[in-house]
């Protein structure tokens, strides 16, 4: 297939980005190209919309970014057998070389020379996209297709929540931006007894109570350690799922949680954190996990099966809709925190 | 204290039972007495007051039989310390010794040497029981007296359930006495996306439908390996709980388990079964376990804790009631399995 | 490549093979050509071989069977980018779908579709063997080929081992075939405590003591339950690897085993085994797994981290070679029992 | 009993301790009095000898110290049924609640109210000891009294080491006190391939080598993170043992750890430690333990199995001993780092 097509460029090293015609990518062997019906604003996008430190140092412009979506396959590569044209398709983001000892061991998700869509190859901001077969997931064709773009970062929160027991526990998810918030809905769907959502945003603890959590406490107006202390009477919180990234919420996490408890940290906190090791992970004996991606593809059949089962229900989490070149009012909901998960529709 | 009660006695080798007016319990150090407020009837209760072979090898009348309860300690022997006057409690069944290789790695709930209550000591079907004091389990204060009676084979279902991964899986359960019913709630409550329910009696299949099974099958009406095959698209359930204790059913349960499931059994065959291992587990790389009693006390936590968020409503699975000396009515109607879960009040 | 091979086929749909001249196999895109350096016979090759029932449903003559070797890689197909020519490789023998549930999960060594090498495929006995590229596993340049060519085998020895805990603890091996002696050496490497060979041949229990088993019981003149109720004080071992096959040595290996312990089955029963579920399942709370092919590559890369540090050493077990047109008396042997392993030299 | 015995007393709060005669302990309901044969010192012991700023915040002089040891029962107390006068005992010294929830889901190691023997207790200094019977470990009759002794800190080696997989695996042990050189050893023991040592005490990298270290890294002279990265291909080590508490030793050990692995922490860093929780943790998808005690009691299992099967050789690590009125020597040795395990006789 060949043509132009309109897609997001993040266009220079600055702030923003630029909606541009560009051509469609051309597919080599083993890939397969794929119409974009919905594409969703990530965490990492804003990052790299806004120029931050840590995209400066990542990604070279100009390129195609985004990497959450959800397409109607158009096209096939030659070699390519798992994948037909009209599979209504969402994406894995991590490209994987398959040949270090992790993949070896079958970890995809922590390849040692990992490539992520939209940040070091073309993303899905546009019209089209092109992707190794191997990184795609077939849809029910029913599904709607927006849900169908947030299954990724679904997948983020479903990886952090399930890397431990779940069922009957006491648990804390700190930063309730759009994984968060679907980590409080999958957390409610697999057994946790008592979930307490912890932000400093009014906006996302509203969305926090919407998406089940059983105590919303806003860090600056409540002590969450005092807080946990009382509720537990004074054990504590058998796991801390951290998604703010924030190091204050990173340590008092550290004394919410229980002896022998878990701490899953998804986030990306963008300094080294001070971390009383004695006091806050010997002697209390915790499990700390660093969450990176999702299990290839464990986590998207997980995905896959709490959706259309309907015990996870994150339609309420897409709270705005732009066409693509509307995409500057989608970032700025973003970075304001005003909004949960924002599609833009090609 | 001292005085006489009243209490179902199994008062003699055959079937049956007895209300007699018996001593109540001395208690010795470390023991308490509870004045039992609600008891249920077990299966296994069922096989002693019918006679069966089980219990003739086991069961020495005559004697009180009965290991559901709860109640409140009237009496504390020496040098107890964790329960005090006045508690709200229900109890574990298993007395172990603390010695054997099991329970030094902590792993009571296969004690070499445990000694069940109501089987193998006095039990709980009268006006009070005596119990180690290590035995209990404190309840909270407002807790209704018959779910509390009834925690005990919720923990059973609990530790069936929660034996492996459940979150996003499919999920079948044989066999729906109530602890196969309550296993469909707990199921449901931790993450299992479908849970099919089998049986062959209509009476509990609708008590199935009514604790949340996706689907259920009167297994002499239809095949359920069939059943599966269709609703997994050929790849079989991801667990099967076998709780019906009957040849065929265990056999359906290997085949329609997936490669790399799990089959957890909590029932009791009476006969040795025939397996074939080579298809149904080495090349299926299943795992099979073996189910007794409830983890002490990892599992009592996480029953307390389903039941106290409201996650897993058992409210509804009890179904009559009876005072103590109209027990024969409930023995009648377990022996029928016209039944949920009968409760007995002293 | 071109050309004309020495090849063991399975010639007719009968007992033996022949020593034929064939065709080098042809390579497809993304496929390998191998000179084999050293091949070695399999129990499975045995089966094959001598035309017993499971063979009879299995295979189709003629083809060249054998699927255990070592070789070099004289021509890589198109799209081949992670073995190069000269590579010194052997071959994982499971050729998987890479689309079912179980493959999309990372456990590609119970794929639904499973194809073996030299059973369902073209297989080793032969001066060339062709194999998709995803299926070679290099080996240190410097290797023994033989000890190259039985790392396949000593996979499932290693899977079956690792399966569940070893450090410290009591293990019984029931089978002391060539990878039951595998199996003992892992036992000792990875800190098993005390290693019992079982067996009803003295060639392969004299072998078994080599290869570092604590205590070796010939079952025939020893009753094996006693025997291990008394070295245990009457608490059993902790975990078994059943690899007889035999129906009372399983049943021996269900009675002898503690609670809470495992039994990993890799042996292939003929026929179903009675188990008594109540008794040694259930009562007793253990795990049953079933055991096949090897985890792809965790336990390769296991098998070889073993090899190169010198924990375990095979080399006694490889007792006999043949030229691969004798490779008859090197089944002889394999039926007679009086052998480790044979290897073969094309 | 009663009478009057040798004790090492931390008579005041300051430096030093002193040999002093004490009233022989009497014991309660529950306790079990053994006349120490063996004790030996550490490092704890040498915080509080040097009265460093834990120990001011911890200990309350004038009291006897000391908590590992092996000796004779000499006399129970009443309701004592585990142990009798005669055994030859060591002792857990952890003396848990058995009521917060830790302790009713079996993880005693981690007692919310844990009180420690010799800290916050009476110690074992002296010629007798009194203890819980709960906390006694019965030992082989023929066992080495100063083997029998230092079984308390090898649990805490074996809890290190095996709270994790590491048969085939690449693993660092940094930090070679006796804990970490007994690590060496019973990392060696159950299964690791590879096990480095990282110290900058000569005497000790010596006592590394002879426990079986694969290398020896002295970390001052060479840089481990480079040594680790050539050792491997740049995979970096699957297990990192922390056991220096030096912040630089502990984010080399970040640095050296491949993704998905495993760092597990026994020692107690003075203070804060800063770490890059994004590049060291989340990306590398690590798991960080915290490790505390032992498990109690299946580490002592373990332990035991490794020493009475000769798996684990420790005698080696046994440098010093001295009559218990000399111990000013022995605390001037651990204070140099120039011994391995010191053994005082009373």
């Amino acid at each position: 297939m060949s043509g132009k097509m309109k897609a997001i460029v993040k266009h220079k090293r600055g702030y923003g980005a630029e909606l541009q015609t560009v051509d469609i990518p051309k597919i080599h062997d083993g890939e397969v190209l794929i119409k974009v019906k919905a594409t969703s604003i990530c965490g990492t996008d804003v990052h790299i919309y806004t120029w931050d430190e840590w995209s400066r140092r990542r990604v070279n412009p100009p390129y195609v970014f985004g990497h959450e979506f959800s397409g109607e396959v158009v096209e096939i590569g030659a070699h390519v057998t798992s994948i037909k044209v009209g599979d209504f398709v969402s994406a894995e983001t991590h490209i994987v070389c398959g040949a270090c000892l992790q993949c070896l061991a079958g970890k995809f998700h922590i390849c040692k020379n990992t490539k992520i869509v939209g940040v070091d190859t073309q993303g899905c901001f546009a019209e089209y996209v092109a992707l190794p077969a191997g990184n795609l997931w077939r849809n029910p064709v029913d599904m709607d297709p927006d849900i169908a773009s947030i299954q990724e970062p679904m997948g983020n929160a479903v990886h952090t929540v399930l890397s431990g027991d779940v069922a009957g526990k006491n648990m804390a998810i700190i930063g309730c931006g759009p994984i968060g918030l679907m980590a409080i809905a999958v957390a409610k769907a697999v057994g946790a007894s008592t979930v307490l959502a912890i932000d400093i945003n009014d906006y996302r603890l509203k969305l926090a109570k919407k998406m089940g959590a059983s105590h919303t406490i806003h860090s600056k107006l409540i002590d969450p350690i005092a807080y946990v202390e009382q509720l537990t009477n004074g054990c504590g919180v058998d796991v801390v799922c951290e998604m703010s990234g924030h190091p204050t919420a990173i340590k008092q996490g550290f004394k919410m949680i229980t002896n022998g408890g878990r701490l899953s940290i998804l986030s990306l906190p963008s300094e080294p954190v001070e971390v009383n090791i004695t006091e806050d992970i010997v002697f209390k004996g915790i499990t700390v996990q660093g969450i990176t991606g999702r299990l290839m593809f464990t986590t998207w059949q997980q995905v896959s099966n709490l959706l259309a089962s309907g015990q996870v229900n994150i339609g309420s989490l897409i709270t705005h809709h732009f066409p693509l070149n509307e995409f500057a009012k989608g970032f700025d909901l973003m970075i304001k925190g005003q909004c949960g998960k924002v599609i833009l529709h090609p």
